[in-house]
Parts: C-alpha cells; sequence; structure tokens
C-alpha cells in the first residue's frame, strides 16, 4: 500500500478514497504503517478536515479493525453516549428506566478523566459491582434483566485504540471527523444498532463553543446515516452541573433518588429526554410522546428502580444499596460552603467544579490514578438563584480538612454571585436526526 | 520540554518563539522527541507555514545542532547552490572560475537524486577523483588552490538530516520555510559567509512555478538578512536543459568546453552571472561589472581552466582530463536521434529529459542506486531552433541497445516540433538580495 500518497491527497485538502481510509485504519491496526506517518495524516485530517462520506468510511474502518460483536438481545441494541460532562449522571438513570420500558441497553462506557466523570467508576462504588464481564455474560445480562452497563473491551475497534494513543501526544484530538469516528467506530463495534448522543457544551463540556458542538453533533448523524444506523443527537448545556450532585458514589445516590422519586430537576428531564430517543430510536414506541408517557409511568411505579435493583444484582453488586442508599461509599467529612455575599447566582464555571471534585480525589489526573468513590460535593444552588449571605452553596464531601479547605474556597471562587441574572442557558438546545434538526430555544 | 504546546501553536497558526525552534531543533538532532511529534509538526508547519523569524530561527537552530565549521581560508568563504535541474553544470564551470579571479570556493555538493544530477557524482567520473576528503585537507585545498568540491559530511546539521529523512516519508517536504532552512543550514554550518543561490523554475525544476520559486528565493535571502550573512538568489528558468549536455562524464565535458573556451551558451551565461555575484558577494570585486570582466578575462586566458586542474589535482583526480576529454569514461554506443518530422522546437519536459538520464544510469532511483558515468546524452537543439526531418535532435550514449532504444524514442515524445514558436522563457529572470529584486524580463 502506498500510504504516502494518501497522505499527500489530504496534505492538498484532497477527498480520500474508501480504500484509502480502509488501509488506513487497517494499517493502524496493524501497525503496518510507522507512527510518523499516522501522525503526519492525523495533523493532515485535523487542519484539512474529512467530509462526511471520509468520516463514515474511517468509521466503518476502525470499527471493523477488530471484532464486529452482533449479539441477540431480544430487541434491537441501544446504547447512549455522552461527549462528558460534570455532574452528568443520566446513564445510570435512563439505562435501567428504558429497560424497564422494554428497551435493551447495551452500553460499553469509559472511566472518567480530567474534569469529567465516568459511568464505571459510577457503578463501582456500589459494593461488590462487576463492569468488567465476559462478554456472553454482558450479552445475557442486556438479554434477561434489559440493561447492562460495562467497561470498554479493549479488543474493539483497536485501530482507534492505536490512533486515539496518537492523537493524543500529537495535538490532533481536537478534529470534529476525529472525535466524531473515534466515538461511533467503538459503538458501532460493541453492537449498537441504535444510537443516541448527549453532546455537551458549555463551560463543563469537552467543547466549549455551541457551534463546534454542533458541528460534532451534525458529524456524528451523518456519519449515522452513511453507516445505515439510526443515530440521534442531542445537545445538551453544560453550563452548571447537570445533576446536583458530583463524585461517583455521591451521583449514584442522585440516579436512585430519582428513579424513586425524590429529586427531579434537569438531570431528570435530561434522562428522560435521551431515554424517549432511545425507545423511539429503538423502534420500541412509536413516537415521543408515547415513549415520554411511558417513561414517567415507570418512574411513578418504581419500574425503573427495581430494574436498576436487577442490573445490579446481575452485575455482582448489592442491589440493597437502591433502597438504602448510605450502604454506599460515605466520606468522613461532610460540611456546608456558604456564601459570603449575597446575590444572583450569575455563572460557574463548571469544568473548574469537575476539578475540584477530582483534586477531592472523585477523578484521575492520569490513567493510573485512583479514585476515591465516598467524595465529592452536592450543589445547593443553581443559575438564576437568588442567595443571602451565610445560604448554602454546596455540601463537600471530603477525605481530609485540607481537602475540604482547598474545595471550599475554590468553590466560592467558581460560582459568581452578583446582581447580573445569568446568560440564557438551555437545557436543551437541539436534536439532530438524519431527519433534519430540531432547534428548541 | 513542552512539545506537544510547540505542536499545539503551530497547529493553530501562531508563530513559534525562538526558544520553541531551538527545542525542536535539538529535540530532532538528540533524538529526544518521538518521530510521531517530529512528524505532525512538520506536516502542522507544512500546512500552516512559518514566518520569516521563525524559518531563520530554524535554520540557525538546524546549522547549530551539530558542529559549525569556521575555517580559515584566506578570505570570505563563498559557495554557491542549486535547487536542482537537468544539465545543469554551472558549480564545475565556476567554481574554478571564481577562484582564480581571486574567490574562496568552498563547496560541500550533493550527490544526484530522482531526475536531477549530483555534483559529486559528476566529478567522481574523473578517473581518481576524491570527494570525500577530511575537513583539514578539504579546507588546505580551498586555502591553497581557491576552490575545492567534496560530498557533504553527515555530521553538519544533524538536525536537519533526521527532519530531512522524516520529511520524505511524510509528504512534508515541499514545503518553502523547510526547503529553504535546510539549505541553508548545511551552507552555514560548512563555513559558507557568502552565499549565491541559483533557484530554478520551469518543467526541469524541482519547483515547477515561478511564483513558488520566488517565494523560495525571497524566503532565503531573509533567512540571510536574519542571519547575518550575505545570501544572493538568482532565478533561472529551466524550461530545457541548461547546458547541452546531460551525464556525468558529459557534463565534465562541456565544463572543461567552456573553461576551455571551444562551447558557450546559456551554461556559460548563468556560470559566469553567478560567479559575479559569488565574487561581489565575497567582497572580491567591488561591482557587477567589473567582476563580469574579471570573469571573462579568466577565461579567455584559459586560468580558469588552469584552476580547474589544479583542484582535479589536489583532489587526488587526473588533471589532464582537462586537456583530454577522451580520458572521461566513454560509453560504448553514442548514436544520433534525428528528427521525424520538421518544425520549430516548441517544448520540451525537461523534468523527462532528466529521467530519460536517470533510466540510461546517470541517476539515482534510490540512494543505493550505483550510476554509470558514462552514459546520458548531448542536445543538439534547443527552444526555438527550426529543424528539418532527419535533423540530429540529440546523440545518445548509452550502455546498451535496449536502453538506447528506450532513450531515443522518449527524447523524440518529449521534444515538441510543431508551427509554433515557444512560450517565453527567459534564462536568467531575477535576482534578489537583501536591498530587493531585481527583474530582468
Amino acid at each position: 500500500m502506498d500510504f504516502l500518497s494518501a497522505i499527500t491527497a489530504k496534505k492538498f485538502g484532497k477527498t480520500l478514497t474508501t480504500q484509502q481510509i480502509q488501509e488506513f485504519a487497517q494499517a493502524a491496526a496493524e501497525g503496518t504503517v510507522p507512527d510518523y506517518q499516522l501522525a503526519a495524516m492525523l495533523m493532515a485530517i485535523r487542519l484539512n478536515g474529512m467530509d462526511a462520506r471520509e468520516t463514515a468510511d474511517l468509521t466503518m474502518a476502525m470499527a471493523q479493525s477488530g471484532e464486529m460483536l452482533d449479539p441477540d438481545v431480544g430487541g434491537v441494541p441501544v446504547d447512549k453516549h455522552s461527549t462528558g460532562g460534570v455532574g452528568d449522571t443520566t446513564t445510570l438513570v435512563l439505562a435501567p428506566l428504558v429497560a424497564s420500558c422494554g428497551g435493551k441497553v447495551l452500553k460499553m462506557s469509559g472511566r472518567g478523566l480530567g474534569h469529567t466523570g465516568g459511568t464505571v467508576d459510577k457503578l463501582e462504588s456500589i459494593p461488590g459491582m462487576q463492569t468488567s464481564l465476559p462478554k456472553e455474560r454482558f450479552v445475557e445480562i442486556v438479554r434477561t434483566v434489559g440493561c447492562a452497563v460495562v467497561g470498554q473491551s479493549t479488543e474493539l475497534a483497536p485501530a482507534d485504540k492505536r490512533l486515539y494513543a496518537l492523537r493524543d501526544v500529537t495535538s490532533t484530538v481536537d478534529s470534529i471527523p476525529l472525535i466524531a469516528s473515534s466515538i461511533l467506530s467503538k459503538k458501532f463495534a460493541s453492537g449498537a444498532k441504535a444510537l443516541v448522543l448527549d453532546v455537551k457544551y458549555g463551560t463543563g463540556a469537552v467543547m466549549h463553543s455551541l457551534e463546534n458542538s454542533m458541528a460534532l453533533a451534525k458529524t456524528m448523524v451523518e456519519i449515522g446515516t452513511h453507516a445505515g444506523r439510526q443515530v440521534t443527537a442531542v445537545l445538551t448545556g453544560m453550563e452548571e452541573p447537570l445533576g446536583t450532585h458530583v463524585g461517583n458514589s455521591l451521583e449514584v445516590k442522585e440516579a436512585i433518588d430519582i428513579l424513586s422519586g425524590r429529586a427531579g430537576g434537569d438531570l431528570k428531564k435530561v434522562a428522560i429526554y435521551l431515554g424517549a430517543h432511545m425507545l423511539c430510536a429503538a423502534g420500541v414506541t412509536a413516537n415521543m410522546t408515547e415513549a415520554d408517557e411511558k417513561l414517567r409511568a415507570a418512574l411513578d411505579s418504581g419500574a425503573g428502580l427495581n430494574k436498576f435493583a436487577e442490573m445490579i444484582e446481575a452485575q455482582g453488586g448489592d442491589p440493597r444499596v437502591t433502597e438504602d442508599v448510605n450502604l454506599l461509599p460515605q466520606a468522613p467529612i461532610k460540611r456546608v460552603v456558604t456564601a459570603d455575599h449575597s446575590g444572583i447566582v450569575t455563572s460557574m464555571n463548571t469544568r473548574q467544579l469537575g476539578l475540584i471534585a477530582l483534586s477531592l480525589g472523585a477523578g484521575r489526573r492520569t490513567k493510573e490514578d485512583v479514585i476515591d468513590p465516598s467524595v465529592g460535593f452536592i450543589m445547593h444552588v443553581r443559575l438564576g438563584d437568588r442567595v443571602n449571605l451565610g445560604d448554602p452553596l454546596a455540601e463537600i464531601h471530603a477525605r481530609s480538612e485540607v481537602e475540604y479547605r482547598h474545595a471550599e474556597s475554590a468553590i466560592r471562587d467558581t460560582i459568581k454571585i452578583t446582581e447580573s441574572e445569568p446568560a440564557p442557558h438551555p437545557l436543551i438546545y437541539a436534536v439532530l436526526t438524519r431527519e433534519g434538526t430540531m432547534l428548541f430555544q
């Protein structure tokens, strides 16, 4: 294969052929092309882009570079993916909720890195919970229970794995075609036939700008169209943590609170909205209204909570946490940060809040870091709230006084209390499907 | 060092700092940065460019990545570099000619690759000639004889060596800042204080377009200004071979023919013009008129030819070739290609002519190829000549009937004989110095 001529084509801004892209992915998976040529190609793609057809080709080629799962789960395998946010526990709410409505939720999830949490880390705060299961067992749980959430198998999309590692060290992560194909290649390889994407934008998201987030969402929906898979992308705001709880066991607790009807708010809204799209994408319900009603009924009846308990039990965890959240790991220090002046909550640096959780021990700076499931914080205010001097801003769960104090001043710093109303910050901004884009604003 | 942040800066089209560029060159020389990061940087530079200050910094950093020669040659060491053409034997004419006028010509030259010939290869067709000499001996010859031409030492500019090898396999050769800094880093490291660059454009040049050639020339002159060295760039046309002879011993023969007054033409014109700039750049003459007169006098008196004999002898070669060109290697087959119809020589694909010489055995496809010094061809026509059916077009010197016949039909194919006059093709198009650009047209 003449990989150099493919680099040259992309350098001149030309469109790569399907064959060139297949050879690129195959070479990356098999190690037949040296890293420096892959790096040059990645930078050329980063700077000159790829069109929808090329991106779809790359997605499929990376997916097919390893094993393609095609499990029989007794229905259309549906998955949901979030581009990563802070206090984003939607998976833990909607996986059991969608399953309780007849969906087959097949979810391979990642671990947290940097300021965003990972679903697998959150689940592992449940005593006994296994997130590394043999493929057959994983599929069996999805078939019998209706949902399972496990860690990503390293065998899937090996081309993506090598390219992702290279992108990380060659400053080519921030490429929409490369991000989109990386996400979807793993999803397609894991067997998801219907997919709902939660693309975050705002201060807490990986992509800060609405424009880039829209472009990423659009690219992923187009890949789905090219690849013959049902892909729906929902753009949601991340100008403040989605839920009120940030931290691993704290987020499990919040998911249980929502499933048991004790809590609501933005997290619940987004979970139901994404869940409804999952039911529609999988063909379980005919339309969004029917899906929405079904999901709310499952919440009211406790079917969602029961399903969560079933999933936990199937994955080796202690299902009693769904009835008694105090069985989850508890931090030794729980103390409230209060407002040091009155005013309106005008803005918060959500990424900074994620980093505060990280510094408390809830996240990882490097892949090798060990997380503490018990730490984090519970937000008591949301954007636009009026607070008085001494009102609680957040409750910090810390391992030590030193870490508490550091988090206390950092949280005070990041929550801006002024006399100005916050900028508009719609929760659900748009939904993109192959039929088109609907904006809500 | 944080090389990733330098890649990121260039990816976003920012200007790299002097320190970042120094670290880049040093890392390349010392191997402290992996190839894939260098490759990503090279592609980012190829696509986002570098300004004059950055390019000058890279040139000096690459030059200083290894030994910087600063030889005492009893005058200002002057060098000439051609970007590579076909039938371009100027070095063999002007090195002795400039030396015979008092210049100190310190020339490290390359070998041929692809369609262009290399001066070192040409010299080696002289029996006994050594082009790989100890540094001290090389400097001594320049000091005593006035000129020496040797192969490039591998110790010079090691950063350029590693980057050049990487550019070759990552499709990043065609970057003007990278070409300019690669050329000049080696020249500055070899001790040249004054430098005349012959930048070719046209079908036989590495750069086909006038625009790119002008940009390259301008960039190299700017580097000289930043680096405090006297750099002059001359733009010359390469729409047909410069001399009439193409092939290694044939080009030595043509150089001797010019130095002995038996031949003239475009090669002589360009050699005298470049030589005059060398004398001025080195401060040997006060102006171009004086330099031109001095060079012509050296030609007429035979001083240039004598100097060539002296240089050959000093480098271990047989100086009698300057009196008897038949001592040079001779090909077994010498036969004339004739025109198969009448008309005007409208155009020729000069690059193709270079490739024909290569296929006769005069050049290298890969660095490992062994060249045959005896083969090549002598052109009997130039652009604009009127020819009749049966008139000689060229005399081919070949090793075998098969190769002769292949070259015969290829030469007929590449010389277009029609009823149209050729497009204008100025021989010397422009000269660029730090004072400005002069166009001749």
